[in-house]
């Protein structure tokens, strides 16, 4: 790591932090679910506690809280010597992105007639979709950029997202409460422009780390199925009271179990020996969730939602397959997790599927009160018909895709600036470079088996039969 | 692998999942509670959003979910070369499990006068329940049988545990809220059957593979840990809303920690250094859990779930260390994870424990309706008394033996058919057979001392160095 | 491990379970909202299933069960060969405080007319704190002292916690929700003298095994990540329903977002590459959530909340650069985890800011209601000022302390009796010291790069000699 990084990452991680002081100092407030007069509040209006958002949405912030820190975490830690930078950086962003997008989405969603912005638990499930997107994105260019980097991609990450999905949601009026379009399909494409605009055509120098181990492999499953498993809570976290967050559940759930069987059948099928692989096991299983996000408050079906699951399973196993060697050779993006398959393909089905499940919404199938609750269908909106939601779902795609590959193409740009402190290309996937990692002690261990010991001319030997 | 598997696994896969859809598509809808009609359903009876059983249900339900995919997932890899498969296999009859397990359950419990299945978060929890059976099957058959193979089990499982739970809850009217006798005592003896008709008297071929290394011991406690945390909500997940829920937490919570001490003073005892072993502590801790499922809604008493937590780590410790060798040379068992220990025990003292717990109900401890409440003497079962009840549980527990034994020699015969592709003796407990498995790069690592070489003439040579 | 321990580990497990037994058996009993009178209690005070404490506690509860159990436990796996003791241990003493947490805290606080203690969720919830106290003293001391001393320690913690937590909550009425003061403080304090009391002067004969290795500090962040991302749930779980509740959840999910900020930024601009240290990033991060311990129920802001979680994480990373050592030098005490830089100093910060932010309460802010409610100035306490609260919040702080030192010297000169079996100075840090480690038989899988040692000639040689 060049000097300047040794101060330039200290320095703006205190700058940052000190701004977030002032400006939630200046801004943010408790709202009335979380000010001390919720007492009086609960009496003039005849509530008791259980009315208190908090215990309707507690429990599923929980576990999108687990999706982002444990479970993008760890889907990461896969490469051999990358497992510090993965659970490490994706803390680190996601620390760093989430108080910016408190005030972010704020701005745009709960500023109210004082200029303050009043936060609750929602809020707190927002700013981790939000910083969600600009973990998806980190996965395109993991191990490959500096830590320093990696805060102006959040930076720039949290900002567009906040803009983007305030055009989706509040101005087009599109429903995306899993957020196939605004995180998925956003973030994917962000975190592959910025791969793009970062190509390293030398990057085979650090092949020799990017790969897996047998234990970094069964790592990386304890993020994918923290995630496989609290993907119901993510699509299902700010639904509506009731029947929506109950509706997208199941959806979710069953999306997720169709994805798993078509995922291994893609993978043995197309595997020589007929074995399976432990990349498409990791990442296509999880396909399913991302696809059903827009989709899975509204009646898809429980049908509709295996219908997906199957459809996505088969194709993000086979993106890893053919897609990801393909671009990285011919289109010049090299995409470390592969999220083109995981998030960019799944979330364009999701919000297709959004459109066409909105659109052909109907009073027999919902209820005359049951349409209006789904799709919000009041205020200035009270006269819209689902063929119309259809069209707007549809243009919200289109927003996330424009914001997605815009916002990606610029922060690349910005990402090139030499001033940066990335690694060199043989240095790439390599944790050393910004982490101390202490393995030579264990050589003092001869009896252990896993810290045990490197015995040099071994391995030069081994190198020398390799070339 | 031979090439018939090639084929065969994938094709399983598809037309599983494609009848899936189908049958999905003709007979499960939402309920209730997750359909939009629920504003109006809500209206109508005067009921709020929180009377939806979502929010009674549903943190209970992601914490069963976390035990189903990382609980017994993870505690499978304690195997040196058999993590993938542990937590992969598990991952895949979960999956292709649960689909299965709502239609088998709504059949024979929530059919409605249309013919269709009306389902919600219960559902999701019981279909999780079934597949826990299968789960435990697994464990037996560990690393002995092929992908295939797991499908069949699965396929077999749930159907004869859907079955079995019918027969026992609603014709004899049985109570079994945390499944000591549906699922513990059916799963084991069905898994056991199973591996006993797939006796392999050359298995010591692959002995060299059948222990563990020191990371996957410590993998494998991620998964004994998530399921001894959550096992309150094992036990409390479809028990009755409030005082029912409570006390089955309370009373999981006070077994489960007996069981530690008393496992790990047997592992202790038994040692001759005095060492504790982590097989033990990685089974037999979750005893106690297993041993209060039928008891755990009932008056049980805090010293009551005490004394049986404090007998089942005595007697699953001891399982472990004289029963499994023992079944394995004299019986011709071979169980991999030593299920006889952990669940078919403590499920048939759970079943005998519950019998005795009904049976010496009063309602001096109950109060009148809390009896009628708790056991549900109701309808056509109104004129019920406890020591009845006593004899109802006894019978169900009989069911779930006759069920496990009777089912697991029938699929164990269908699976010896030689057209499974299940691996040869010396190719046991190796992942390789059926995953791709990336080791050998790990050379080129010189500097990495997990991927290294204990060569002791070198170490020594270190060591002299530093000193 | 001498004879004596072989015996007396077992011994003192079934003495103690029997203890228990007993114990419950006099005075533990379901309290009104786990009792099956609940459906005639609830009746008659026209209650629902959901105004059950249950539903208002139980997933908070879980969460911090998780933190309990996964959370410490595998925070302390990040040494090489000590990650069975770590979790091992931890699970002993947890399984083994609660149930006497249950009692001590029970007497106390839930004593009813008929001298029987009334147990129910939150008493759960208590039960995992007291031991949390426990877990963190036996972080300083980890690797350095036997099973039994762990029991011995557990014992005395979790009695003196209970006397502690009394005199602070109950007597001088200082409200510490979170634990700032009487877990953490307490706590700390307790191991640091127990520590200092059993110092090793010669603890570098076991260096070599006194760091950790690549995979151990993969394990280590599971840990990590699992005490970050439920802390608000710790400090939340026992506050007030309703706001008290949300606004706790609030104020520590934004300090440990600004403390994995600066820990960061103070890691790397005191490393001399400018590297990151995976023991401040594993440790350090969590320094904000025990800050806000007391104050996070009280109206600490938002900002203020950045503000303590920004000096939280420069502090207890300093702390490790330079206090640590230090310790160890000048003060003899030889702190395994720096539980002073992540319990000790934090806890004191904490206790300071409740002080503070509890004197400067007022009713133009918490309104009238919300004063009362917030700080209980109810029955005796009614006339109490938010100024002199304010001091009673110091009392606390100082009876924490006094009970942390005192009680850790006492029961560190019992641990110095010679008759517990703690491990010789070259065994320290060594799990082999007390469970059965199966490293050897990995020589036998050449072909495997963790079960490692590639070198054919060696292994042929051991296993000749087996033979």
């Amino acid at each position: 790591m060049n000097t300047n990084v040794h101060i330039s990452f200290p320095a703006v991680c205190f700058v940052w932090q000190t701004a977030m002081i002032i400006l939630f100092g200046i801004f943010i407030r408790y709202n009335e679910e979380s000010d001390p007069h919720w007492v009086e509040h609960k009496k003039a209006n005849n509530l008791s506690d259980l009315d208190n958002d908090f215990y309707f949405r507690y429990p599923s912030f929980q576990d999108v809280h687990v999706m982002i820190f444990i479970g993008f975490g760890f889907l990461m830690t896969f490469l051999k010597r990358y497992s510090f930078g993965a659970v490490g950086f994706n803390f680190l962003i996601a620390a760093f992105g989430i108080q910016w997008a408190l005030l972010m989405q704020g701005w745009f969603h709960s500023l109210d007639a004082e200029g303050k912005i009043r936060i609750g638990v929602e809020n707190l499930i927002n700013a981790d979709f939000c910083v969600a997107s600009c973990l998806i994105a980190y996965g395109a260019v993991l191990g490959k950029v500096s830590n320093v980097q990696l805060l102006v991609l959040t930076l720039f990450g949290v900002t567009l997202f906040a803009v983007d999905e305030y055009i989706i949601v509040s101005v087009i009026h599109a429903r995306d409460a899993g957020g196939s379009m605004s995180i998925h399909t956003f973030g994917a494409y962000y975190g592959l422009c910025i791969s793009w605009m970062l190509y390293r055509p030398n990057l085979n120098q650090s092949s020799r780390l990017q790969g897996s181990v047998y234990h970094s492999d069964v790592f990386a499953m304890i993020g994918t199925l923290f995630l496989w498993m609290f993907w119901p809570s993510f699509n299902s976290a700010i639904s509506d009271h009731g029947d929506g967050q109950h509706r997208a559940v199941i959806n979710t759930y069953l999306a997720l179990a169709s994805t798993v069987l078509t995922c291994m059948a893609i993978s043995s099928l197309f595997n020589k020996h007929g074995k399976l692989d432990m990349v498409h096991i990791q990442n296509s299983t999880l396909a399913g969730g991302v696809a059903v996000g827009t989709a899975a408050e509204f009646m898809l079906m429980p049908y509709g939602a295996l219908i997906v699951g199957f459809c996505c399973g088969i194709i993000s196993t086979l993106g890893y397959i053919y897609l990801t060697p393909f671009m990285e050779k011919h289109l010049k993006i090299q995409d470390t997790c592969g999220i083109h398959n995981l998030h960019a393909m799944p979330g364009l089905i999701g919000g297709i599927v959004g459109a066409i499940t909105a659109a052909s919404a109907s009073k027999s199938v919902y209820g005359e009160e049951g349409l209006i609750n789904t799709f919000d269908f009041e205020g200035k909106f009270k006269d819209v018909v689902p063929t119309q939601q259809g069209g707007y779902q549809a243009a919200g795609l289109c927003v996330a895709l424009c914001f997605g590959v815009g916002g990606g193409i610029l922060v690349g740009c910005i990402l090139r600036l030499p001033i940066w402190g990335d690694p060199a290309d043989d240095n790439c996937f390599n944790d050393e470079a910004y982490w101390e990692v202490r393995s030579s002690c264990c050589s003092q261990l001869p009896e252990d088996e896993e810290a045990a010991s490197p015995v040099l001319h071994y391995n030069n030997h081994m190198q020398n039969k390799d070339v």
